[in-house]
């Protein structure tokens, strides 16, 4: 079973706006074993959507569309399904009533002609209730292919995807088991990872496919398999699994599966041990912090943090001494281990990070060289700091030094 | 002048990774006046690949392919490309020295066969040096039309677009023009903004065409315009702009332009007065702190901040009183004026942005109601909060937040 999906909007094609909804929606249709084909970003061009649904129409089963829902005039997809479909717009008086309940109670202000065409779809189109926004999906199907149209706005387009797309995919189509499983290793270039695993993947059996994703400072290795026979494919997946563990050991720190990133395994670690942790960063800016706290229920291990970013702050409020920061430099294992140890005890907590480096482009502050960047962990055990040289290029140290400090930490608190 | 964006990669369609290169690249290409017809992301298959270089031939003059370029088994596309052209691999020797030089002074291990096999090339292609990695662009012109093979690595993508495939583009091709300007509004929804400007949108001359992109919060209003008289697209977009501005006048906050995001106009502006700035977050958890240092230069006029997620770190770290805290509730706009004065204070700073307020999805250390956030600024002149309800969706809740909070600073610090 293969879909399409299709974004409509200039704003892709611009530059403007980046597509994420696409990979939100494959990876919900790889879920329930739906593979997607291609992925097109379209104009808001009748002639081009049209083209676009002819080109799915003959590649996919399934064709997803996403965008051009609005009220607005640059908004031309519904029009453009009911010409593809021969078909005309009717209300369809759920819908309406659904806008209206919306408007009485977040909008509060009348409802204009404009919201209430919003409840028009194809004549030939079943309505998808869009419980956030004025949009409903709308789902049809012609000649044993099925057309899902979905609004753009990520979190109304996700609610209908997970409410009332994927449920009816299954109810209507037997599917396959589709199975993605993803090593995680920080610390090895892809060439010598492969390398060293090149016989185990020689060896792999036909319906299993490997991939590298190079980050930084990190190399996924995914296995993605494929077929009717679950059982089979999930024992044959973890048998290579704990076939090529052995091989990466030293570089491997564990599985990503789609929720977990981790940030989240360390603070679902941190909540079983019933253990605090706090974090003090200069070059990183906060962006620890704001990882650590995107995931929901953060506030159980979470305390908080010092954005030190000027070398005053780091005296005024952390407290660190101004001798051990001229002796040292700003920048110095010294300066991360004395940081870590004082946001550690403003914030009460187990465990603490510190971050202190120069993300460049300049040298500011610090006399460190761009990309050198020290990090110390403090646990409830010890306290110890490695140093880093992490590139010239400011948003890759930014986001490798953050890597770092987590992979280090995760190594720490997985010892206890 | 038309481009293709081909993007090659399973990770892509299983939705692993979000293709973020394809907007660069085509806010890059826009620049120069290449608009973009469509982007298409394809599965590492050599049919499908095959299949796609075909199609975007039809609809392209110019067909830039990003991804599978690795050295390793599943990157297929140079093998495709030779295949597609009729063409075998040769070694080009200018590549296989460059990598030479990135092994000597990077990775100081030996060089293996499959990092020289990175400088085997289409021998129809010419090079484009990658300074960053070991997988050269490519270059192929073929029946007027010209093929751009790039890694699909971000930064290395970035800089040979920048240093190679921008300046060989506006050699070769006579250029038209292309403008878009967007307006920023904060406020108002998207169907209220159309009703307003109506009739100004319908007597927008036929070259001018207008989106509306509406986001957490706020609705941006983009104005584009293509032709080749560059001097009567900009007077004619100003003309516009200016008619607009006035009707909108109450939301309107500012253009975005590519790089200007607000949080950037606020440091510029910050800079410019000799300004400094602290943060003090609760729900957000970091993410202002760290929006603002992602701007390089953000050590001008950042000092730093606290996230001070748990309540005890309000009253221990911030120095809240308890008292205040259990009159008002720690989420309330006395807590988030008494965070944004202490934060102030202990980073001895101009200006001071506070948050607190429950992101959900639990009530957590709060009692107040799930997306109740408050902000306050402290400026040289005066402090002030306000209160905002901004829903129930966890991650909508903390960059909504963000977005107001920075919305309120530029308003105060515009007033300067």
């Amino acid at each position: 079973m293969q879909a399409e999906i299709i974004t409509i909007g200039d704003e892709i094609l611009i530059g403007q706006v980046v597509d994420t909804n696409s990979a939100f929606i494959a990876k919900e249709l790889n879920k329930i074993g739906v593979s997607v084909y291609q992925i097109t970003s379209v104009q808001d061009d009748k002639e081009h959507i049209l083209k676009s649904f002819k080109e799915a129409q003959e590649n996919a089963d399934i064709i997803i569309i996403t965008g051009g829902l609005g009220p607005t005039k640059d908004d031309i997809t519904k029009h453009t399904i009911a010409e593809y479909f021969n078909d005309t717009l009717v209300q369809d008086d759920a819908v309406l009533k659904n806008i209206e309940e919306l408007w009485k109670k977040y909008i509060k202000e009348p409802l204009s002609q404009i919201n209430k065409d919003q409840a028009l779809i194809p004549s030939k189109s079943e309505a998808l209730m869009n419980r956030f926004g004025s949009a409903p999906g709308m789902w049809i199907e012609n000649q044993n292919k099925t057309f899902i149209s979905l609004p753009g706005v990520p979190f109304e387009m996700k609610a209908l995807i997970q409410n009332e797309v994927l449920p009816r995919l299954q109810e209507k189509y037997e599917l396959p088991f589709i199975l993605h499983k993803t090593l995680l290793t920080y610390g090895l270039g892809e060439s010598m990872l492969a390398a060293r695993i090149e016989t185990w993947q020689d060896n792999l059996p036909n319906y299993i496919k490997l991939a590298y994703l190079p980050g930084l400072g990190k190399v996924r290795l995914r296995l993605s398999a494929n077929g009717t026979n679950e059982e089979k494919i999930t024992k044959e997946v973890e048998k290579q699994t704990a076939l090529v563990i052995p091989l990466i050991q030293d570089f491997f720190v564990g599985f990503e599966d789609e929720e977990t990133s981790l940030e989240l395994k360390i603070g679902k670690r941190l909540a079983e041990l019933n253990k605090t942790i706090s974090v003090a960063e200069s070059c990183t800016g906060g962006m620890i912090a704001e990882r650590i706290t995107a995931n929901p229920g953060a506030s159980v291990y979470f305390k908080g943090g010092i954005v030190s970013y000027a070398t005053q702050a780091k005296t005024d409020v952390l407290g660190i001494s101004k001798a051990i920061i001229k002796k040292h430099s700003v920048v110095s294992t010294q300066v991360a281990e004395a940081m870590a140890k004082a946001v550690q005890k403003l914030f009460k907590t187990d465990y603490a990070i510190a971050v202190t480096g120069n993300a460049g482009p300049t040298k500011g502050d610090a006399d460190a060289e761009v990309g050198t960047v020290c990090i110390a962990i403090v646990s409830p055990f010890k306290v110890y700091a490695e140093e880093f040289h992490l590139g010239n290029h400011r948003t890759k140290v930014i986001h490798k030094a953050v890597n770092k400090a987590f992979e280090m930490l995760q190594k720490e608190i997985l010892k206890n």
